[in-house]
């Protein structure tokens, strides 16, 4: 017997009949004697279309500026969760299995008074575990939970999955299998390298490192959340067949457990590579060399919600200017030089330059915190396939290379293949 | 200065353009110098979509019977109504006018537990009008509450009427605009008659009495709410340009006033002219006379959800036997014959007839309790069209005459007249 949250999200919600066969997923692990959550997400294209109609109103009401009260806006857009929930609940009932759905506000889901974008505070779980020992399967609705102000207040998007997360933690669940689209993480995107192999465990701290190959499987926010409350979190596929054996099997269930490192008996040193395209670069040369300078640079910049990623800044020789070099997404450099040029006279510096249309190429694995020579065997590898190396920076996991966006997919199969990822 | 509860149906909110329709109609109250809360139902065809989903999921699910959980249909089709009333707090704000949505939970207008088709107990309006007197518009969404178990309750089709009748009893409004398709309450259908005018006002007793006439227009559970509660209710277009001139004047908006009948100062003695079709009626001929015997004859018909309209029965001759009379919708004819066979036993009757085709066409006005000849003046006026009437029932405001279906309309036509309410 184990206490399992289950998230299904929109895609496998989207009608009746993908209702029906998440029902069957949950079905066949009450029949396993596991105590059950279900944390679902609106029909897919609910949402959009909810969401749509909350922008659009002010301009059909003639206003001029697209402002709506976000109070309003969580009102309109979770409902889409109260109908999946109620179906879902009635769909069950309907194969025999008791459930009950619950609003973010019934069970409650206490979060903090950001409307639109608000993190959970706290989560009364009572009600709930009194409810699973009584055998009735819980369906909640994802991505919503009650404001002090006693008003709905959702996650944002994608908050389903941080919902899911926050549910087993405060349940204390054993497990929150996210069933997604995927049947996984994969050691590099598939479309790039066709050897990528799914990892059956990934520690947290990975798959936070994963960026952009893991944000795909998975919100950021519900791996962090997961990290925090140590919620084994379990991504696998809504495709696959609901009755098929073993699919209950807590030991060997098709899919990738994201966990803490602990657990990871026999950890990798790599475990993976993940890559962004479309990067820029902006390098400042010459730039003062004293305190405040970053905060110069970089606070206009936060406040043109530019997202800046990579940074590199050197020691420089002489104690008194320095180059910086920083990453923005394509899309956004010309926003950015724009910026520096206004407060070129508080940062000062020299020149700037930028280039467009790179990519970042980044080796991740918790093992590499304790194998020295991780990084030397990438900068080797590359240099034999000629690919020049434009920045490089590094945390205790993770090591990031900006090379030019043309060699992006031989950069990724080179280094799946150098640390051995491809063989199984 | 007023308070007032102004409610609109899902056609009136039907898209953006006219939920911006509707918001113009607030303005115009709101900028008159009122207290306003708005009643909203969910968007025309938003209802019977999610209807449709929660009746069709159990089969979709596999079961053999179409029972759902009324919980969970009042989770999912109370939804619509949080949509539209977001949608209308926007589309205010966009316009320079506060406000916020109100969920029935949040208000919370509490509920009994019966789901689907519950029954509004308690309004705690304190908030609400602490709201109206900051000078912040309230919109509500109607049809719904929340139950002892502290779960959504619908309050059964048509219930966003009573939601609007049951506010305003709550915040002592002065009156409870609904805005509908039709521009208010005629004398009687103008399909039938081209000369039917719109009454000004009408009593609460009366407009219960229109029956069919007066459901067109308004939930008869509404109009019962608005009389115990003293609600001055007023029916009226949401299809009226809200800025026309007029159309926030207390004395002489176009529509139709529900009210005391103390406020209606020139009471005619017949208000209008109502008419069923399709009615059946049902004759028991020598059924013995003994207490218990109306209860073994209406009781199975009620059992078999047989909706019984007019019931005449005669005093008997000699004690011992009697005829008694009954009308019942065409529809459920058959229905009704086959339960009456199988009581036979019970009942003990000698001859069952019945006579499907036909119609009743009832004349309405509080005015007739201090007036004699109402009848006998319908009677006559009949009579001189040569049409027969087959049975009679009247009440203290009504009289109701049971005749051929095909002389429907020229009755309605030639009462309409009789009692000259062709004339303005």
């Amino acid at each position: 017997m184990a206490r399992i949250v289950m998230k299904f999200g929109g895609t496998s919600v989207a009608d009746l009949e993908r209702i029906h066969n998440v029902a069957r997923h949950v079905k066949r692990e009450v029949e396993a004697g596991n105590q059950v959550a279900v944390v679902v997400s609106a029909m897919a294209g609910k949402t959009n279309e909810l969401v749509n109609w909350v922008q659009t109103m002010p301009k059909v009401a003639g206003a001029q500026a697209p402002f709506y009260d976000a109070r309003e806006y969580d009102a309109v857009v979770a409902s889409g969760e109260q109908v999946s929930s109620g179906l879902l609940a009635i769909a069950l009932q309907a194969m025999g299995v008791d459930a009950r759905s619950w609003q973010g506000w019934q069970v409650p889901v206490r979060t903090d008074n950001v409307h639109g974008a608000a993190r959970i505070l706290e989560i009364e779980g009572g009600d709930l575990v009194s409810r699973f020992e009584a055998g009735q399967v819980a369906v909640i609705a994802g991505f919503q939970g009650i404001g002090p102000d006693n008003r709905i207040a959702t996650l944002g998007r994608g908050g389903s999955d941080t919902s899911a997360v926050a549910v087993a933690a405060a349940v204390k669940a054993d497990r929150c299998d996210i069933y997604t689209d995927v049947d996984g993480v994969y050691t590099t995107d598939p479309r790039i390298e066709p050897k990528a192999r799914r990892m059956k465990k990934i520690a947290f701290e990975e798959m936070l490192e994963m960026a952009s190959l893991g944000a795909k499987v998975l919100q950021v926010r519900s791996v962090e959340l997961a990290m925090v409350h140590n919620v084994r979190t379990f991504v696998r596929s809504s495709f696959d067949d609901p009755d098929a054996p073993g699919m209950s099997d807590p030991l060997n269930p098709p899919g990738t457990l994201i966990c803490d490192e602990e657990e990871i008996v026999e950890q990798e040193v790599v475990t993976g590579i993940a890559y962004a395209k479309d990067e820029a670069q902006i390098s400042l040369r010459r730039v003062s060399d004293r305190p405040g300078v970053s905060a110069a640079v970089f606070g206009p910049l936060a406040d043109a919600h530019i997202n800046v990623d990579m940074i590199v800044q050197n020691i420089s020789e002489d104690g008194s200017r320095t180059d910086m070099t920083f990453t923005v997404p394509s899309a956004d450099v010309d926003k950015a030089l724009d910026q520096l040029e206004k407060q070129r006279q508080a940062i000062g510096f020299d020149v700037v330059q930028s280039e467009s249309g790179l990519a970042k190429i980044s080796v991740i694995g918790i093992g590499m915190r304790s194998h020295a020579g991780v990084a030397a065997t990438a900068f080797k590898a590359l240099a034999e396939k000629s690919i020049n190396i434009k920045a490089i920076t590094t945390s205790e996991i993770k090591i990031s290379i900006l090379i030019d966006g043309a060699y992006a997919e031989l950069a990724v199969r080179t280094l799946h293949s150098v640390y051995g990822l491809d063989k199984t």
